[in-house]
C-alpha cells in the first residue's frame, strides 16, 4: 500500500492511494477502518490488514482524486534520526570497495519544526548563506523497537518514504555539530507517501536520483549503501526506543561530478525532485523567506 | 512562581509551588485557573498574571504537600536543543580571558525519548559504555521566537529550570556527530520546576554546582559563560521557530580539577545532583537497565 496524510477541514487524515497510474484515488482510512493517523496503522499489524481488505474492495471510481487532495507529510514523526555518511563513492578496479567504510553511522538529529509535505514549498530563510539538498531513502518505523538485533530489525520497519536533507552548508559548517545547518524550518520534506515495507523486495536495490532544475545531479542505487536497513535500526534502538511513525533517513549518495562542480545555493524559484525506485518521488520548491512573527 | 507538572489519575497537570521551606504546597492551576499544561501557562501573560493572584490568594495549609507529590518533567519541549561548550575555563591572570572563544555556539539535539522527571531514575543502558553527567542551566521558552533580535530577546524566555544532559561518552565519540551518546532513554531529566524569569534578577550571575555520590564536581557561575541568554535565544530563532515549553541547555562548566581526575563512568546506584542558585536542585538516581521490549 502508498498511505498519505491529506488536510481535510476536519484536520489531517489517514488514506491509500487506490486507483492506476495518471488517475489515482484516494481511500479515506479514518471512514474506512477507523485509524486515527497513519503512524497509529503503522503499528497496528491487524489495522494493516484491514486496511489491504478496504483496498481491495474499493469502487474506486467513486474516490476523490489523489491530483485534487492537499498532501501533508505522511507521517509525524516524534524523531528524525539521519545519518550522515552510508554511500561508497566511486571505487577504482582492483580496490576493496569497504577499504575506508567508517565503523559506525554519523548521526544526527532534525528538531519537528523542520518538517514539511509533499506540497510545501521551503521558505529559504533570511540568514541563510548555502542551503543545498540532499535526496534519501527514508525508513519508517511500526512497531516499537528497543534493543532489537539485526535478525529481527525488519520486523519493525513498517515502510519506506523519501526525505530532502535541506541544509545550510555554511551553518552546518560553523562548529563541529551540523544541527543548526540541518534544523530550519522546514528543511525536511517528507513523502509523498509511505509504501509499506511489503511492497519493497529489498530495499538494498533502489535508484535514488535527484534532478534539480531538470538536470539529474544525483544517481546512485541503495546497494552502494554502507550500512544495511536491519543493522541501522539495530544499532538506533541499542539507545534510543524508535517509535511508530519515527523517521530514519539513511544519508545521501553523492552528487555527480558535473554537479559538484556547478553547485550554487538553491535560491527562491529553485526547484528539486527526489526520486526512490519504487518508492516514487519528491518534488520541492524553494521560495523566499517568510517573515518572522513580531513579539 | 515555580511552576511543576505533577502525576494524577487524570493525568498530567500543571500546578505552583506555594507554602514555606519545609512546608511547601501545590496549588493545582488547572483548578484554579483552567490551564492545561505548563507549556501553554508560559505563553500566555494573562493566564501568568491569573496564576500569580491565584497563588496569593491560596488558603496554604488546605493544599497537598509537594513532598507527596510525584513530579514530572515541567514542561514537555517540542524540542531539546543544548549548546556543547559555553563556559570558560580557568584563566590565568593577564590573558584576556575572551581570547579562545568560539564565534558561534556549538549546538545539538535531545530527542524527546531522554525527558525524564525529577523523580525518574536514569536506567543505565546495556549498551552503555561511560556515562556522564553534565549540570546545566536550561531556559524555557514562553512566548514563540522566529527571528527576534538580541535585544527583545528575553521577552520570549519564560523561565529557567535544570537540565542533566546525561553523555555516554564512548558513544558521543564515536562519529563527529554526538547525537547517539546524548540520545539514550531518558537522558535528560529536567526540573524539578520552572522559576518564572521574573525571579532571576540575572541569569548570568547564578552558580551552578553538580554534587556526585557527596562530592561537589562542578562549582562555577554563569558569568563565566560565552554565550548570553539573549543572544542564544535570537541566534537559535534565525533558524528554528522556537515554541512555547521549549528547552535549551546553555551548556555546562567544566568539572574540577579532583574530579576530572576520578572520572569513572556513571553506575547503578550512583546519583547526581545539580543544583543552580536562585532555581533549585535536581537529583538523579542511576539504576540498572531495563530490559528491551520483545518484538
Amino acid at each position: 500500500m502508498r498511505l498519505v496524510s491529506f488536510a481535510s477541514p476536519a484536520g489531517r487524515r489517514p488514506a491509500a492511494v487506490v486507483g492506476t497510474p495518471g488517475d489515482e484515488r484516494l481511500l479515506d482510512l479514518a471512514d474506512a477502518i477507523g485509524v486515527d493517523d497513519v503512524e497509529s496503522l503503522l503499528a497496528d499489524d491487524q489495522a494493516l490488514a484491514a486496511a489491504r481488505s478496504s483496498v481491495a474492495a474499493a469502487d474506486v471510481s467513486r474516490l476523490p482524486r489523489l491530483a485534487e487532495a492537499t498532501l501533508l507529510a505522511p507521517v509525524v514523526p516524534g524523531k528524525i534520526v539521519c545519518l550522515g555518511y552510508n554511500y561508497r563513492g566511486h571505487v577504482p578496479d582492483g580496490v576493496d570497495p569497504r577499504a575506508s567504510d567508517p565503523e559506525f553511522p554519523d548521526v544526527f538529529v532534525k528538531t519537528p519544526n523542520t518538517l514539511g509535505g509533499p506540497s510545501d514549498a521551503v521558505a529559504v530563510p533570511h540568514a541563510a548563506e548555502d542551503v543545498d539538498y540532499e535526496g534519501e531513502i527514508a525508513i519508517v518505523i511500526g512497531r516499537r523497537a528497543k534493543e532489537v538485533p539485526v535478525e529481527s530489525a525488519l520486523d519493525h520497519v513498517a515502510g519506506y518514504t523519501i526525505l530532502n536533507d535541506v541544509s545550510d552548508r555554511a551553518w552546518q559548517r560553523r562548529q563541529s555539530q551540523w544541527a543548526l545547518g540541518k534544523c530550519f524550518d522546514g528543511f525536511a520534506p517528507l513523502g509523498p507517501w509511505v509504501v509499506t515495507a511489503d511492497e519493497i523486495a529489498d530495499p538494498h536495490d533502489l535508484l535514488v536520483e535527484v534532478e534539480r532544475d531538470g538536470v539529474v545531479t544525483v544517481s546512485q542505487s541503495t546497494a552502494t549503501t554502507i550500512f544495511s536497513v536491519p543493522f541501522i535500526v539495530s544499532y538506533l534502538s541499542q539507545t534510543m526506543t524508535l517509535q511508530p511513525g519515527d523517521v530514519i533517513s539513511t544519508g545521501t549518495p553523492q552528487k555527480l561530478p558535473h554537479a559538484l562542480a556547478a553547485h550554487r545555493p538553491l535560491a527562491p524559484g529553485d526547484s528539486v525532485t527526489v526520486r526512490v525506485g519504487g518508492i516514487g518521488e519528491l518534488t520541492t520548491r524553494f521560495v523566499a523567506p517568510t517573515q518572522g512573527v513580531p513579539a
